[in-house]
């Protein structure tokens, strides 16, 4: 892999040239409308983009055992693999009889039946129960041919009758199928169970489990390369120094990459040349399904993405086989984090988020959660949006829609109440970790009104 | 560890003396009333009696990585070890000025100022900025003595003196403090960043990150011994035979643990007698903080968990040192679920719950989950509870409260509506993986009509 250089060379990455004539450094004319000039697209034009960027790539599946597939996301529709209940099964401890017997049953007049059998769970009565019997039966057993409903325990006593036979007293009416499930009354064999993309709960663990599935094919993991750009930044565990700050993106990103069902590479830092960018990226290239970094993205001299973005925006990182590079959005019609950024490189999504912490955590939201999900295959991918009232105005006019962190409250009425978070410009961090939704303020002249019904992205 | 087998021998776990005559063995004239006569506490009470039994038990911490604490619980308060930001910055690119010089700044009348000195993010600028003059600063970047305000590139241009140094336009009126975060602003050296019991999210990560918190004290996971009871349950890779069917408990109780934080361990199935329940429990003694078993609590031949909790009633299970050993409850007045039963045994909290896969999971819900939060350090462990109308009619009365699964829709007035789902009987499992809670229908002589407004329990 050569290094960056700035001379004619070219950097390659997985058969991909990266030629070393960026605009900067052709210091052309153009340079400053190159930076300047990146048109915002709208949030949703940004996320279909993205979405159908992803359908493409698509990531492959595995089979997990059970037991760990919890969290995970289907690959295939799973179906009953039999009947459920698979036969007509007793919901209590009893007496399985026929409810004939028992229909005038009461504690004054209890019916005495004669007891021919007792049957456990995974059990099967030899006997069947005709008129004038009953088979004790447990929770879960199998309900014996003839009997047609099962009396519970506590309303029976245990009898001898007179040639020395075990009996039992009923001491309460039944009825027909009382406290019996019907085979098939939840599943009928073939009917589908779960749908491609669901995410595996323990509901679904349980079903799973039912119907004899050991194990379960799942999207695999997908791993996420994740950079934080600015040579300056100190890694977590260094002192500060002056006008230094450490690099608490990268972390934050990890963990929303893991909230999404991937596998976060943590990678460090990208240096401030886009060649070495280049050779960075090319590094990760065969391990990573996916690239995230942050910072870079604005129109400083320092901002590599920006940088990298415009190469890729002027055709130079197209393949020697096809086109499978090109800019998705250099800049988004949103507060915070216009400068985010989202490209194909060969292939492959690349997500240039902003390095304000607060921007870089809705750019994630909006654009890398849902490309996630969408490569394991959720059809609802886009993040998930109620309505609330909105508690304090919000009353700054905007170009952009916005995205304030916020507080949901559940009242008492039922409603949903939006608490914006009184520091929600981009670099407030205190409120990413309070925030339980993100409040969508659209653009416009005035801001929003309290008491006025917003949506509200739900946060994970 | 020797095994049950009736005689007059005993088995011992961890210290602890096992009886060999329980109730049943005995074959005394008490027998159905052992049985039956569980005492039904409200699930308020039993609640209150598992967090007051965790309470003593907490479990102990450990540092992980950063990068690795999502998802766990903080074991301290967290403190910002720093102001943030350590020192005044920018919010963008562009020059940090005096706002006075650049007041009456305009695109027809810019402002001319020297430029003095470039600083970028982590660096400092070596000239002070006086009347006259601007320092290029990057997104992050210190803002240099003497500078209170920082206008942004796009508000700028640059230009060239007579003397051939460097300028720049400032082409819009500018104000004292803007696009600068104070020194301080969001936090001050020592503040509370979070409380133990946290569960720690993306954005404490970047809280703690930003402080340099490489790696965080978190409680331990506590390992979570799971058993099945049913000596008749076929393990989930089994083909069905008659009668049978398979454990989908222990996996669905696996992924809950996990859910909350913990470690399952899955154990298997309990044999059908006491002994070797106890013996089965003494071999997991050291590596199981807390256990979990599912069926075998009713009142059946077979129920084996009753007849342990039965022992453990009548003392049987107090250690030679000291009583550690009590039923916390064996009877809870809830449906589905009422035989969940919870003891502590030798300092250890066992939960016997419902072989019903439905009532299983709602004993989870409202006892274990709880008791793991506590363990963990979560002050406000119960189940987090919402308002919502009911949208269909349960109409049932019922001795006991109720716990119906149902799904929980978001409407366009901002109200939140609890649609209970067709299937909710204990043993339909269809409805656990749909339910997003547990609508809660208080006990009384009439269910709750449509329109109520109930309490919903949030399903994670």
């Amino acid at each position: 892999m050569s290094e960056w250089n700035g001379t004619e060379e070219r950097v390659e990455i997985n058969g991909v040239k990266v030629p070393s004539e960026l605009e900067r450094a052709a210091g052309n004319g153009n340079e400053q409308l190159g930076r300047f000039n990146r048109r915002a697209v709208k949030v949703e034009e940004a996320q279909q983009r993205v979405l159908a960027a992803a359908e493409g790539l698509r990531c492959g599946s595995e089979l997990v055992p059970l037991h760990l597939s919890g969290g995970r996301r289907l690959a295939q529709t799973m179906y009953a693999s039999s009947d459920w209940p698979p036969f007509a099964r007793s919901g209590l401890d009893g007496y399985a009889v026929r409810a004939a017997d028992v229909a005038q049953a009461s504690p004054e007049q209890p019916v005495t039946l004669r007891v021919v059998d007792s049957v456990a769970a995974g059990g099967l009565a030899l006997a069947a129960v005709e008129t004038g019997t009953a088979v004790r039966i447990m929770t879960g057993a199998a309900v014996p041919e003839g009997a047609d409903a099962v009396v519970m325990l506590e309303q029976t006593a245990e009898a001898i009758l007179a040639d020395g036979s075990a009996a039992v007293l009923i001491k309460r009416a039944g009825l027909p199928g009382q406290n019996i499930a019907p085979q098939g009354e939840e599943f009928r064999l073939g009917g589908a169970l779960a749908q491609p993309g669901t995410l595996v709960r323990p509901g679904h663990i349980a079903l799973l489990g039912t119907f004899g599935y050991a194990v379960v094919p799942v999207h695999k993991r997908l791993r996420v390369a994740v950079f934080a750009t600015g040579s300056e930044l100190l890694p977590v565990e260094a002192s500060l120094a002056p006008g230094q700050i450490r690099d608490s993106n990268s972390c934050m990103v990890a963990a929303m990459v893991e909230q999404s069902g991937a596998v976060p590479l943590i990678c460090g830092t990208l240096p401030d040349e886009a060649g070495a960018v280049a050779a960075a990226l090319a590094r990760v290239w065969d391990e990573a399904d996916l690239i995230v970094t942050t910072g870079g993205v604005s129109v400083g001299d320092f901002d590599v993405m920006s940088e990298i973005f415009r190469s890729i925006k002027k055709g130079s990182w197209t393949s020697d086989q096809h086109d499978l590079s090109k800019v998705l959005f250099d800049r988004v019609a949103m507060r915070p984090g216009s400068p985010t950024s989202a490209a194909v490189i060969n292939g492959k999504l690349l997500f240039a988020l902003s390095g304000n912490p607060g921007a870089c955590f809705v750019g994630f939201e909006l654009f890398v959660r849902p490309a996630l999900l969408r490569l394991q295959g959720v059809e609802e991918a886009l993040p998930r949006t109620v309505t609330a009232q909105l508690h304090t105005s919000i009353d700054k006019s905007s170009p952009h829609d916005r995205f304030v962190r916020t507080r949901l409250l559940h009242q008492p009425d039922g409603r949903l109440l939006a608490d914006p978070l009184a520091f929600s410009k981009s670099s407030m961090m205190a409120s990413i970790a309070d925030a339980d939704g993100l409040a969508v303020i659209p653009s416009g002249s005035k801001g929003a009104e309290a008491g006025e019904m917003i949506q509200v992205i739900l946060l994970p």
